[in-house]
């Protein structure tokens, strides 16, 4: 049983800092990934005119808020938990949208939206016509979150803070991320993390490597991830070290369900029946809203990963990352 | 059998007028629809400030292209056809997904975007629990089509030039299409029209008669559109008065199929079988998309109309009313 410690304060249950992203969805082939030199299953960050060539050869798209922590705190406020989001969108429509989807499932979302620089940043989101989803990212406004758009009371106020390994890519948006950790550290709060992408580990592994021993208390990756982290092979090596290095380390293991690395040992969680997979974008993103649902609740680590399994299966089975169904229903 | 008479020069099927739009679908409750007073199943316009209300009681929402003849052409090239669209986005975020929306699936569109004036139109779509949709649209930088942006050159390489009742609004829009059928006329092309909606009847009867008698070579309606034209509640009535006023009148009546009234009889086409029907929005568009198919390569009435049906029953199985599969595999 897995608590946070001091619950006088708390106004939220967890806030994220995160890209806000919103993500262009389009249903591709094989060969549109290779032609475009595009890794399946990745993240790559591209520039305006890669972003505009990518988008010129893509289908019909769908458009639909994302970005990692925002789409998993807008998960979290649809199953009932308080949340509040730190993230940058510029003035703009596509800024419109996002910030409309983060205040109409209850996300206390109050960043202030840049007037000028780069527009609000967008993800062309490749699916696969085996739902697997490549990403292509143009970081827009995101690249400007600075230390200034870190509201300390909101942290202090906050039983979890949750951090994107996408974001740590400037320097100032890593000085972002350190004073949030420390406001949350400070206030004696807990700091949850995630790797986010393999190259995005291989970009940052010594840094990531001292946050998670120094800084953080929950941290989730999946298996790639997991094994990127100690470019090892061996899933059950890399889970070994985490365990040592980290309270809680949380695991997605695609069909194999996901597993809870935790002082009181390991927890495994099936993976949930899925009727039909029609895109795997978000998956990890609701397997931490259902994680951490439970978490500020005090659930037990393998009721927790029971409901981020849960998430997760609802929305690989829908297009997107943010589910037009609402989570609550998945508590019971 | 109808074919067009003139094939000579022609470089498109179909060339069509209309509004420019990007959909804002989300899913809303019953109450949502009457504590807004909005009708079920209707389009309203709304002014910007509503709009703004509107959206911001909505909850998560999907953009995705849309426009009543712009979706049929956008249905129309992904079946294999040669289109052209006349319509007026802004230079702004959703003027370019419209943008590219339409290039993506091979629609030839080279409208100029307007660099000033209002924004790119939405139309927020409120999908209830039974699938139904209601719409309220912000007709934005659509609202400032006009003559000038008819490119006669166009019209006269088209096998059928196809506008939408949607858009006999302002006196330049009018004019617009006024122009447009002269130059379709002049060049012995025909001309399709669809009613859009019982209240767009409703405020232009008298003028939509007038243009039935006198204009136009193939009707769409539903069934509400074409006993709201005769202000009766017979069908059969209006129907048959209909018949006499245009050669070919297609009506669309949801799931009892579609009925097409030619020079040669009445020709019926049941619907098709639907697994499960998520969103109507878009049903009459494509319906449109697969009868002017099969009219534009000279197929007898009853195999363009169960094209027509296909067409709606694949895209009421999707959100939104464009097509993320191709539908060329239907004309099969």
């Amino acid at each position: 049983m897995s608590k946070t410690n001091n619950t006088a304060g708390i106004k939220y249950d967890v806030t994220g800092i995160g890209n806000a992203i919103v993500d262009v969805l389009s249903f591709v082939d094989e060969a549109y990934l290779t032609r475009n030199e595009l890794a399946k299953g990745s993240m790559q960050l591209v520039d305006e005119e890669r972003s505009r060539h990518l988008y010129s050869q893509m289908g019909q798209a769908t458009e639909c808020s994302g970005g990692s922590v925002a789409n998993s705190l807008a998960g979290l406020a649809s199953l009932g938990a308080r949340t509040a989001f730190i993230g940058k969108v510029k003035q703009d429509q596509l800024g419109s949208i996002f910030t409309h989807d983060m205040h109409t499932v209850g996300v206390h979302f109050s960043s202030k939206a840049a007037t000028d620089g780069p527009a609000t940043a967008n993800c062309l989101v490749c699916v696969t016509p085996d739902a697997q989803r490549t990403m292509a990212t143009f970081i827009g406004a995101c690249s400007n979150v600075s230390e200034i758009d870190i509201d300390v009371s909101i942290i202090e106020q906050s039983a979890v803070l949750y951090i994107e390994g996408y974001l740590w890519d400037t320097e100032h948006a890593k000085a972002a991320i350190r004073k949030g950790m420390k406001a949350a550290r400070a206030a004696g709060r807990k700091v949850a993390f995630t790797l986010s992408d393999t190259f995005c580990v291989d970009r940052h592994r010594d840094e990531f490597l001292e946050m998670i021993k120094n800084d953080i208390d929950i941290l989730f990756a999946n298996e790639s991830e997991a094994k990127s982290l100690f470019q090892t092979e061996n899933f059950d090596e890399a889970a070994n070290t985490l365990r040592g290095m980290c309270s809680i380390v949380a695991i997605t293991r695609s069909e194999k369900g996901s597993v809870v690395l935790a002082s009181d040992g390991a927890h495994d969680a099936p993976a949930q029946t899925v009727h039909r997979v029609i895109d795997t974008t978000g998956a990890g993103d609701l397997y931490a809203s259902g994680f951490l649902f439970g978490y500020t609740r005090g659930w037990d680590m393998g009721s927790c990963a029971m409901l981020g399994n849960c998430c997760a299966a609802e929305i690989i089975q829908q297009l997107g990352a943010r589910s037009l169904r609402p989570l609550r229903e998945l508590v019971a």
